[in-house]
């Protein structure tokens, strides 16, 4: 018989009777990892079936990708041929994972002796064939495992053991194990797709940012301030409780086309000129401005926030001033026009003439792709281990899928936050090809409906595999209707929501803590006088500040770990549009936090909230004890409906920790 | 500068800008096929974007799998991101489907000129860069495409030319097309996952069934029938509108534990013993049963078959008795006890001993493969187009994805029915692997509530794309419970739902039209003196046969095209538990059937329904005639609400064909 066709089959997958599908997590096909941060879990299901009515082990598989050998734990049948098994990363860096399945002859024959065995039938053939199985694994299996199996194949067998001994050792649960442990791997179903984790820094993942312009840190009106000032300042932004410090660009800025205040197209004399505008003379992605101070100055001020718990984020913008080195040294890199200049940034009919952007298309894209890595490589090298994306999503997407793999296989601690204000599937997929980080929508979620539809698609689809949002109440760019309109009340109440929705989140200060809420013009989302073209003098020990509110909920951020993942909110019914109410939880559910916030900054609010008792782990019949932890006020509450009122001028927010009462009514678990 | 670095990216990839992702239809990331029949379209749907802001141009490429070329028509944006086009299927085979986009810069520049004349602005510069663009086309387009194009670069920069005629020029929807033509293949993106499309024969997708027993086709009671019988059988199937004939296995049957009547495990003298127990002395799964007569015989009923309109489909089980002549030839496919007999088939503590499964992990498993594989093309050969596949769940996955690619490679025509009733995810892999349709849990989805989630589930979800229910409402192995305390009314209940919920079905006869419901035992789903153990005669002339029931339902479904695809199933509210309502569509929405169906046997039931006029085109303020296709009674309807009843003794269901006024109220459509 001619052997052509059977062969079009791959021999090694031909006996493999196990099937594995429906694997979760499991990006595009295997096209994109999924993300975690140190010390958390990965819990992998899989649809798991074989042919006929055999019993399946199954296993998960994973290492570290520079690792040969695979660890692996085994997996447990949830319903309907759902299996599920999980895994703790321990490091940064990238693991795999996979799925290991196979026939299981002898649990097979375990489950069916014991059937035989209550119909009364004669089992002696039956006992023979266990043995048989357990021979076949002994002749692959090592010492002292070889020798302990011979020994129960000989009592299955053996003429000197009554049948009650041959049918309990049989069913001993070390046979069973022993026997597992050596599967012949001509029968193992492997699903390998591409399964990749990547491990990121927990700040990847639990992060306060404080974005700042360095320029603007002096007490000297119009003194532009240097990195010397900027020391000084960090037990300021510390003293909030903050733990990365994000600076726009520190490098020399153009002087061609600059602009003046209010984004004016002609610059005065004495204009600074918009940080973004990066390269001069000075030098350009690899320099810094001189006024700001020397390279030096840069790593020792690094070094110092590194000192006061804070990271220093470093914003990656790649474009050009006109007086950028790379203009003369490069001009293959830009798009020239027929008129022999190069083609400036525009959104027609606008023009941004003080910006080349890069020409992606360039053929000479490897040295482009190469100086860029070199850019990101020379701040690594100064210290820098977060670096913010200025518009990632007007450069191409492969880059970036080079850029942050490139990098964060020589430095996996580094992490990017991509700055793409766009529509979702780019922000979904500038996510999905390595960026750990991604501003978002929540500036304009404003009303209860807006935050719980996008919150949980954010937090409770898959999206959060790869997703992770970092909420921000404002940026240079974004000043909010919400926050020009609502006064002292929208901030507070937006910093809440920033810092309990999610858990990462920044602001942009001092505007933010002093509450500065004037636009250039109606209507526009641009400050005026906005720190983009100026130097600002902020007063920030002004009575007014929103300092110590903001010091308050870090601190309580840090002492719960329910606000430290974004993957455990649960929105909550409260009968009144104007509150949101919604619980957080640690993994291990001993830590609850139970939010409710007034969304109105105007007025008094209060509603009947519905809490379900279960899911919080509350008796029901018992009363608990909500305490808190921004006003410090604690209640006894009963049941699942209780009444809640907030005044916004006064706090604009419950942050209430639920305490379980233990032993008697005095008796709550804070007490432990 | 080192390039180390930036090779690490496919070179190709690097300046390809746009991403095409989140493609539909596509099943599990392109592991498996989708299915249509000839005629039918593909739609195809995927998320397109870009870096930047510039305009995309996005094609769908389809070609058979045999031919070089790709054939090529434009998508079309929907919403947020999202594109979609569509390809027709002609040819039964394999077809592949691909996505193709790029940054269209003509057009991209079209669009920014327009703005820019709009805010008066000097384009001078940028026509001489509409210019550089064609010029760039010009150089790869063929002729006289490239002298075309040379001319438009002419005008655009030309002197002699106005800015009027070089702004008319560069709108110029002749230019736009034929720079849409030659796409600069640098900058292409191509999404070519593993994308296929298997295009089977029509019967496919719209088929009604008959199964027999061809050993009972006589009229002498007691006495074996021959395919010589059968064919005296024809006219009665073929005039009772169905099209495909399936028959039980009709090969030699084994001897040795040979069950009687009834399964009984001893059996007589004059037994004739399952069908399913294949081989004896006579020969195996190549033979013909010598009883039934020779192949030429059954040759000759198939062609006789065929030429009314009805064809052979054979049932494939691959197991055999213990007189299977390959026990002898081939003792390596089977598994042997310890006491050197052959494993029978088990399901501890029940034992099978007429059956020997066949061993797939054996090592020789390659001749085993190509053993069965000669066995399909055998019956190929003997004009045999259809297979049912016996019991497909209890062997390897991958053997049925070998074997159904292999002849369907060859014989693209051939079709494959799964009779596979076991878990959902079991059922599912079989149809993506390759079975064209598959037996289901119709038998057992009884309630509104069942019927209306399991259709739903099949046909309107990503499963449609995969699996093509046929829906059996009895089968020799079931009995559903509803058929057997149902009476008649059951039967005409049963046969209405599987005729109408989808394209395919089939029922077991002549017990179903003769309305067999005495089951063997009480609780059991066995029929009494089933056919799988002895012949039956049955009286097909019955005067309360549903013989001209059935003729007239399945006249009916050849009549309107509405109940020619399962994809347009849409259920609608009636407010009576006991009664179902769902419409049909044809594609063009030009056909429309209303079924309404009383689900109770006993009691007559009655209701209001409420139509979704507007998807079913009707005018809210014209009445519309409905002409139940059964009954033959016309209504005339106004609005969405509607009463109805049915009286299960005489008719258990509407097939109401809804007619839209054209011009009077006297004028239906169906006068046109």
């Amino acid at each position: 018989m001619s052997r052509r066709q059977a062969e079009t089959w791959p021999a090694g997958k031909a006996r493999k009777r196990v099937i594995i599908e429906g694997v979760k997590p499991e990006i595009d096909g295997g096209r994109f990892p999924i993300k975690r941060t140190v010390g958390e879990k990965v819990s992998v299901e899989a649809d798991i079936v074989t042919d006929g009515h055999e019993v399946i082990a199954a296993h998960l598989w994973y290492r570290r990708e520079q690792d040969p050998d695979w660890q692996t734990t085994p997996m447990q049948p949830l319903v309907n041929d759902r299996w599920q098994g999980e895994f703790q990363v321990q490091e940064v860096g990238r693991s795999r994972y996979a799925i290991a399945a196979w026939v299981d002859h002898f649990r097979t024959w375990q489950r069916d002796l014991q059937k035989r065995v209550d119909a009364g039938q004669d089992v002696a053939i039956d006992l023979l064939i266990g043995a048989g199985f357990i021979e076949e694994v002994r002749a692959r299996a090592p010492e002292p495992a070889a020798r302990q199996l011979g020994e129960w194949a000989d009592i299955l067998r053996g003429k000197g053991s009554s049948l009650e001994e041959k049918l309990e050792a049989a069913q001993n649960s070390d046979l069973a194990r022993l026997m597992g442990l050596y599967p012949d791997k001509h029968f193992i179903s492997v699903y390998d797709r591409n399964l990749i984790v990547v491990v990121d820094p927990v700040k990847a993942r639990f992060s306060a940012w404080y974005e700042m312009f360095p320029r603007s840190c002096t007490t000297e009106p119009g003194q532009h301030a240097t990195f010397k000032d900027c020391e000084a300042r960090l037990p300021y932004i510390a003293g909030m409780g903050f733990d990365v410090l994000y600076l726009p660009p520190i490098h020399p800025i153009g002087r061609t086309n600059r602009k003046g205040k209010n984004n004016n197209p002609v610059c005065g004399p004495d204009d600074l000129g918009s940080p973004w505008a990066i390269g001069a003379a000075e030098g350009g992605h690899k320099a810094v401005h001189p006024q700001l101070g020397t390279l030096e100055d840069f790593k020792q001020f690094v070094a110092k926030a590194r000192e006061a718990n804070l990271d220093v984020a470093l914003d990656l913008a790649y474009q050009g001033s006109p007086d950028h080195p790379y203009v003369q040294e490069h001009p293959k890199w830009f798009r020239w026009r027929p008129d022999n200049t190069v083609q400036y940034a525009e959104n027609p009919p606008k023009k941004y003439e003080d910006i080349y952007p890069f020409d992606f298309e360039t053929e000479d894209w490897q040295d482009l792709w190469e100086e860029f890595k070199s850019v990101v490589l020379f701040w690594i090298e100064a210290g820098v281990r977060i670096f913010r994306v200025d518009n990632p999503h007007t450069k191409p997407f492969h880059f970036w899928e080079w850029l942050i793999t490139e990098i964060k296989r020589d430095y996996p601690e580094v992490f990017f936050l991509a700055e793409a204000f766009t529509r979702p599937k780019v922000m979904y997929r500038l996510a999905k090809l390595g960026f750990s980080q991604s501003y978002n929508y929540f500036p304009w979620r404003n009303t209860k409906w807006e935050i719980t539809q996008y919150l949980t698609e954010l937090t409770r689809t898959e999206v959060r595999e790869y997703f992770r949002a970092n909420l921000w109440p404002n940026t240079p760019d974004i000043l909010t209707e919400y926050l020009q309109f609502g006064g002292r009340p929208a901030f507070m109440i937006r910093l809440v929501l920033a810092a309990t929705l999610g858990a990462s989140y920044g602001i942009y200060g001092p505007a933010f803590e002093l509450c500065e809420s004037q636009p250039r013009d109606p209507g526009s989302e641009e400050y005026l006088n906005s720190e983009k073209y100026e130097i600002r003098n902020w007063d920030i020990k002004r009575p007014d500040s929103l300092k110590n509110f903001i010091a308050r909920v870090n601190r309580i951020r840090r002492e719960n770990p329910a606000l430290q993942s974004s993957w455990n909110l649960h929105f909550y019914p409260i009968d009144n549009e104007q509150l949101i109410c919604y619980a957080r939880f640690s993994e291990d559910q001993a830590n609850t936090i139970l939010v409710v916030v007034n969304l109105d900054p105007h007025h008094t609010q209060g509603g009947w909230l519905e809490l379900p008792l279960e899911e919080l782990g509350l008796d029901p019949n018992q009363p608990y004890q909500v305490h808190d932890l921004l006003g410090e006020a604690r209640f006894l509450w009963h049941g699942p409906r209780n009444f809640v009122e907030l005044k916004p001028q006064e706090a604009p927010a419950y942050l209430f920790r639920i305490r379980r009462r233990v032993r008697t009514e005095k008796d709550f678990d804070y007490y432990l």
